[in-house]
């Protein structure tokens, strides 16, 4: 899907999850645009960090945050390889954020429509437009392999 | 309740929640203990940090690990003022802690029975063991009194 509007922002974020792989961290990547100028960019870091929460889109809307001077995201849009789980899906509806394209479901974590939705949850204070799937075997087949290599 | 096993730990939360009071933060407090001896303290720092992500029990979670040199929490508890929500929650799960004790219910984000439950989710890899309402009229209290005099 050469013409795909999010293609670029998921490709950058396979960037991310590239690097990962490279640093023996489960590839996962996660970049935030706005007005689709890349603002901020991470991939998993629990490894390096020694810490479980350090997953790329809690970074990835911290460092935006950061970035932008701002804590409401609602003017951006978070690509991430791997459709989040509930804590980082939690941090999306803090931050406010406006959109969110991600790569592969997460069956067995996923908390953007898999096994629970926090991001559209009607009783919480903020809800998030979603498109999932987007690059969804590039993104999928990265995490196949990186634990395929390891078993 | 004076001789409540928890209420050492809920007492040491409220003083986090009260020192957040003078920094002008949302008044809720967090600490992780383990064998009875607290290892983390933190309170809100969404304020200082301009950071919507820097809830009280993620900070508290991610200083626990650090101290511990351990990515999982599974003989510590965490004792926090107010129902955790879906982000920490979900660290919490991501940090596959073994107790939760809380203070006061949330009707409008609390993800640990309130909104929802992440933290006993049958399809995540982990459940908590879970406390709430300890105290919890002291905690809410805090909470309401802060915002009371915001408006």
């Amino acid at each position: 899907m050469p013409d795909h509007p999010d293609l670029a922002g998921i490709e950058a974020a396979l960037a991310q999850a590239k690097l990962a792989i490279e640093l023996d961290e489960v590839p996962v990547g996660a970049v935030v645009t706005r007005d689709g100028v890349v603002v901020s960019r991470a991939h998993n870091a629990t490894v390096a960090r020694n810490d479980p929460t350090a997953h790329a889109e809690l970074l990835a809307i911290q460092q935006a945050v950061t970035a932008l001077g701002t804590d409401r995201l609602d003017d951006c849009t978070l690509y991430v390889t791997l459709e989040p789980c509930a804590q980082c899906a939690g941090a999306i509806v803090l931050a406010k954020l406006g959109r969110l394209v991600f790569g592969a479901y997460d069956d067995k974590a996923g908390m953007c429509g898999s096994v629970g939705d926090v991001v559209r949850h009607s009783r919480l204070n903020h809800r998030v437009e979603v498109l999932g799937g987007v690059l969804a075997d590039e993104c999928g087949e990265l995490l196949q392999g990186f634990f395929r290599a390891r078993r």
